[in-house]
């Protein structure tokens, strides 16, 4: 089974997604797999398997290897005799900017590209903190209330501390912050100003729990992975969260009732359908007094999640032979034909 | 001043697109023009400015003319000996699919390709209706309450007759019908099924007074239409939006009070900035009751709406001359440098 991993990509995770592309390498059993790394300025190489290492890119040899680039149904290579097709479906684990932004997403399908991952549509809702509360509260699910401020209403924020300060298009808790006490804030806003035009001010409330839980449709029915209790710092900063994305060996289960399991998967399939359809994803909750809210969507989590799966591989190859096709319209120039007659030219 | 017409695309509008584009080209003075077509396959071709006539591509007499493909930044031509970059700004007038739904924005900004029209965040809230709902309500703008229904909930419809049933995600009245009682239900459904799996029912209010507003924003600025009342049919089919498509002569500002058209401007500019930057889009209102509603955004109007402007060229050169440019991201690779460190490699 051909499959080509796509990662990189001008963003600020650019790092870990090549860290999570060579650990979902090390998962990936059973394909003929190949790799596309999208560098900073959005030229694609086609990377030797051998070379699938963190220092290929970050000393620049990936320079040397073959650059190819989209073309309808595929990646295209030129050489001195001609060009040569690659063409295979894709997994997107670009993460962040370019790959969950819905980049990626309307390349893949503009150019007719089978791929694993969110569509546009789906990835603009997930990238964006503010509209997946939209969604969220569009589908009954809960979320925590938010305030969304920009340098012009950064001294009007009206949430009680503490609170999390984030900026509202980005993973990895990438410039996220806990602010307790008005001295903290002006540098936690301008860490996370740095990043994005607009932040989220959300409630911070210790000792909340956390749960995670990954998942994707194949044929009709969604495959769950287990639940996830997530490691308890208070959050992950983004060197941790940077080793998580290498993670590869199976967690434990959560100890969590078949009620509350029920409950998150409820809440997974209310939001994964049909939204989401194509993509494997996490979806991070906390629970508050026996209630269950949306955290956010991981819509192309770090490592693909591969932990929490017992057969990650027969997954991937389930959900590729159930990829979403997009309808072809076909133009019949009707209305041009009528009026030119009409016209009578 | 360059300047390309983008136009055509995989759309239920690509015919309408055509006659858009020829309209637009008769009317912006003082351009130094070219003309880019993407056909239903999503092929590029560089048209000649004699052969911008509809039946050029009714008759497919754009397969002779010179292909074309996105590269970074600018479209490449191959020939014989070697290959032709043609670099200039594109004004995006692809309406609907690929044009309205972030396809071509993704694709443009992905290739660094500077355009007018919607960015892709911007093109997916207004293009499926659904989500131009959530955007107005969070900015505080009124729209007619709505259910959103699939095949599996078209029998569940609880809005009392008189409603109008629209595709999500379409524009120009295709599939839209007005739906007076029980009998006329299946077959509203069914027509609308035919382009989109999900459908808006909305209350038919009749009597509504409607106003378009159109604009765009310049240099922190943003330049207003005239208020347009438009066509008094219940609401325009697509044969008689498609001459709409051909319009170009001023139309009659509508006679509103100066208090009115600073409501319909304030909410115009609420949903514009900053999400619309670098585009010029119309805004369809109803006003009920002295209260403004928004009815929908035309995030690329219909010959851009062209008629509404005093000054057309003008204007476009303005927005030209202050599209939005996206902050390159640079990778370090600090954290691969910190971790091979560690690792002593």
């Amino acid at each position: 089974m051909k499959l080509a991993i796509l990662f990189g990509g001008a963003s600020f995770e650019h790092e870990i997604s090549i860290v999570s592309a060579i650990t979902v390498k090390g998962k990936l059993k059973g394909f003929d797999l190949s790799f596309i790394f999208c560098d900073q300025d959005h030229r694609f190489y086609l990377i030797d398997d051998a070379k699938m290492k963190a220092i290929t890119f970050s000393r620049g040899e990936h320079l040397k290897m073959p650059q190819i680039s989209l073309v309808k149904g595929g990646f295209e290579q030129r050489g001195m005799f001609g060009s040569k097709m690659h063409t295979m479906p894709i997994l997107n684990l670009i993460h962040g900017g370019d790959g969950e932004d819905g980049s990626i997403a309307a390349l893949l399908d503009f150019y007719a590209i089978p791929f694993i991952g969110p569509r546009k549509e789906a990835s603009m809702l997930s990238f964006d903190k503010h509209y997946t509360k939209w969604l969220a509260n569009s589908l009954g699910i809960k979320t925590l209330p938010f305030e969304a401020i920009t340098q012009a209403t950064r001294s009007s924020i009206t949430t009680p501390y503490p609170f999390i300060v984030k900026p509202s298009c980005l993973g990895s808790s990438i410039g996220v912050s806990i602010v307790r006490e008005a001295s903290e804030l002006e540098y936690a806003l301008d860490v996370a100003f740095e990043f994005d035009k607009v932040l989220l001010i959300e409630p911070f409330i210790s000792g909340v729990k956390e749960y995670n839980l990954a998942g994707f449709s194949a044929r009709g029915e969604i495959t769950y992975s287990i639940v996830e209790e997530p490691q308890k710092a208070e959050f992950l900063d983004f060197e941790k969260k940077y080793l998580d994305f290498s993670r590869s060996s199976t967690v434990a289960e959560a100890e969590v009732t078949d009620g509350l399991v029920e409950q998150l998967r409820n809440a997974f399939r209310k939001i994964y359908t049909p939204l989401f359809e194509g993509a494997l994803i996490r979806c991070d909750f906390f629970v508050i007094e026996g209630e269950v809210y949306l955290n956010e969507i991981n819509p192309i989590p770090g490592s693909m999640a591969n932990y929490l799966f017992e057969d990650f591989s027969g997954g991937i190859q389930k959900l590729l032979a159930s990829l979403p096709s997009k309808k072809a319209i076909r133009v019949q120039y009707d209305y041009i034909h009528s009026i030119s007659q009409a016209k009578g030219k």
